[in-house]
């Protein structure tokens, strides 16, 4: 693709593009660019209604007869069902539950103790140094409890370290900082190679990129309801266990609703079968129905060419950026730490921006571009990021044009020098 | 108080009831009698445009930015604030989050740890045989987990059964199926005087009763949002550590909403002080949001005697039952389980009703009166139950006049025996 100059030829892209109707599935607000559908995705305009009437009707009217009337009780499975045709996992096969920190805990117990009778000699979790830090925090307390050592190795160095003392590899597919893509299928197969197992936190990849689980022959997977699956704030995660390994272990988080039939009241657990022992608790019939919604949204694209067709479209537009970073704000310096090869990059760009990144983001969203930043570890390791997400769904190839348009003139002006700290909370 | 024995009557005691305008409150469905709060507490007036304000505004408009400015980064606390106001607890000393039984595996492990290091040689995890299951499995899970036995007792068995072999007690204050309100302040100090620890399960007095976790010196506690709080199907639960508890030990589910500085995206886990340690992952804002809905209807009866006021009316409710049972349906044997003295009753009844208790229920339930049905264990010590909770924030006498009325057609008519069993779920 010759990059596009001007705004005029970017908006020829979105005349031409296949997928722009997509876009027409959610609100979003007036005089916004929205870059950060990476930490929480839009609002679809079908999720208003369907939650008032999950709320008014199958709650205010139907109450506790719902779970049998309106399927409450089949939720988790319905909407695992319709995930799992984003990310290459069969029908039955995937739930969705909880949250993605409380889904790691799961499978990772899992896979630590089909490691530990398979291979009890191991002691090492593998992951990325650079990892979502929760990711990192349930691999500590895991590692702690089961005698085993926590290791983290640099993003290019993790393959090589897949050696025959790690018993599971925990990655997420695409890193939160940088985006970088890792390969799943090589990462997976040379960890049974050296006979370990691979954990995979899809929460920027599902939804953003095809997702083949089975075709990589995964061992186990979570992933993240409320970014690209546009589940909304704090939305239920997911959770995949290889057929292989579903029924194997008991999981810790052994709640009623994994039991193998919860409404015996059964003074004994008895898994389910298959990954719906991976259920624990009840789980909010309204923050799943809002999650089905967001989902939808996706599989709306699937008459379009599905993830392929978003993906194709993800990379153009991060491809666009990157390109328009590089010619029209060269002067400030600030250089992409994202992979500039299409096929190693996530749906997102991350420049870095050290020691100012916090106030010209402030300065970017107090015009109407929305991304977020990321603060690094002061290192030229770890610099502190502007971060970019390109969610194909509903970003347009003018949005990414004027984002920079708006980058280039907080810089030039100098009015992020104006931007007050004043951020409480960044989820990712 | 001499028993009412005519409508006109118990319409009389609603007149009087100073606490009959919370009623108000709520939105409850045309000709429907519903004593089944106790499993899915109703849908208050406030909910439905409180939710859509965070799905069509605060999601929608404000986008990740309402982490901060919608204060969702807040609500754990903010809620569990509210809650500890109905329970005895402190400020500070009780959030909102997750499921109970995923809130009961953080707990319980947390006394594990502590019994473990102060009483290396127990094993014993105590609990009631009838306890909720869900609460019985997370304790097999951690009993396996830890090379610990969990003992269960009957209800009237559990106080002899505290020796000092016991390094947990595990109750819920009010038992699932018969009602029965145990001592909390006797089993604490009782549990306390050999050296183990009380961990208790609120769901089912949490919002029923006056609960004073503190006045017991109680060591942990769960509880759920969907029964009493009125949190809506599937709300988050909550979780409260006594100060000398909270902040000792790591719970194993360390995620990163229970990080010291969740925002600055640490390699290592530091666990907050005291009760946020308990947080884990990014909550449901919506379903958070509707939770505080749910609690503050209870808060609306501060001004009118608050918990202790709403008790007494329970208890006349539920006394109000009993006694008309025995009075209009005598004929048909329907034997109370749940305690005829007060003080020993939660807020509920359960009739014993072996072999055709489902299709009494579903009967009552087809002439608009939704109690629930519980299968039993065929044995004469655990029969098939009627249950009827008394909600005293929007049952009425002239409801349980009705409802006896209904139960009495039901069984007097024999039309109980046209009911068909077609029931998925039955959620606690």
């Amino acid at each position: 693709m010759t990059t596009p100059l001007t705004r005029t030829d970017c908006a020829a892209l979105d005349a031409a593009d296949p997928l722009a109707p997509l876009r027409d599935q959610f609100t979003l607000p007036e005089g916004v660019i929205y870059l950060d559908g990476n930490s929480l995705g839009v609002l679809p305009k079908a999720t208003p209604a369907r939650v008032a009437e999950v709320v008014q009707q199958e709650w205010g009217v139907g109450l506790i007869r719902s779970w049998n009337t309106a399927g409450w009780i089949d939720l988790p499975a319905r909407i695992g069902d319709k995930i799992a045709r984003l990310v290459g996992a069969g029908r039955g096969e995937l739930v969705a539950a909880d949250s993605t920190s409380i889904n790691l805990f799961k499978v990772l117990s899992a896979a630590i103790a089909i490691a530990r009778e398979d291979n009890p000699g191991r002691r090492v979790i593998l992951s990325e140094r650079s990892n979502f830090p929760t990711d990192l925090y349930i691999a500590q307390s895991l590692a702690r409890q089961h005698g085993m050592e926590l290791v983290l190795a640099a993003s290019e160095e993790i393959a090589a370290r897949i050696t025959n003392d790690v018993a599971v590899l925990m990655i997420t597919q695409v890193n939160y900082r940088t985006g970088l893509l890792h390969d799943m299928v090589a990462l997976t197969a040379k960890a049974h190679a050296v006979g370990a197992l691979a954990v995979w936190d899809l929460a920027h990849s599902a939804g953003a990129l095809p997702v083949d689980l089975t075709g990589a022959d995964a061992d186990f997977a979570v992933g993240c309801g409320y970014k690209y699956l546009n589940g909304g704030p704090g939305s239920p995660a997911f959770v995949w266990a290889h057929p292989r390994h579903a029924s194997r272990f008991w999981q810790p988080l052994s709640g009623w609703m994994g039991h193998a039939a919860p409404f015996t009241f059964d003074t004994d657990y008895r898994p389910a079968e298959g990954i719906s022992r991976y259920l624990c608790g009840t789980p909010s019939a309204v923050a799943m129905s809002a999650l089905e919604c967001g989902v939808d949204t996706l599989l709306a694209a699937e008459p379009l060419g599905g993830m392929a067709a978003l993906r194709a479209k993800s990379l153009a537009l991060s491809g666009l950026f990157l390109a328009q970073v590089q010619e029209r704000c060269a002067a400030h310096g600030l250089p992409s730490v994202s992979p500039a090869e299409a096929s190693r990059r996530g749906s997102q760009v991350s420049l870095a921006c050290p020691g100012r990144g916090y106030a010209v983001m402030q300065a970017l969203i107090a015009r109407g571009v929305i991304g977020d930043f990321r603060a690094g570890d002061g290192s030229p390791q770890e610099p502190d990021l502007l971060r970019f997400g390109f969610t194909p769904l509903y970003t347009r190839y003018v949005d990414v044009f004027d984002a920079v348009t708006a980058l280039a003139a907080v810089l030039d002006s100098g009015e992020w020098q104006q931007a007050r700290f004043n951020q409480k909370a960044a989820v990712t």
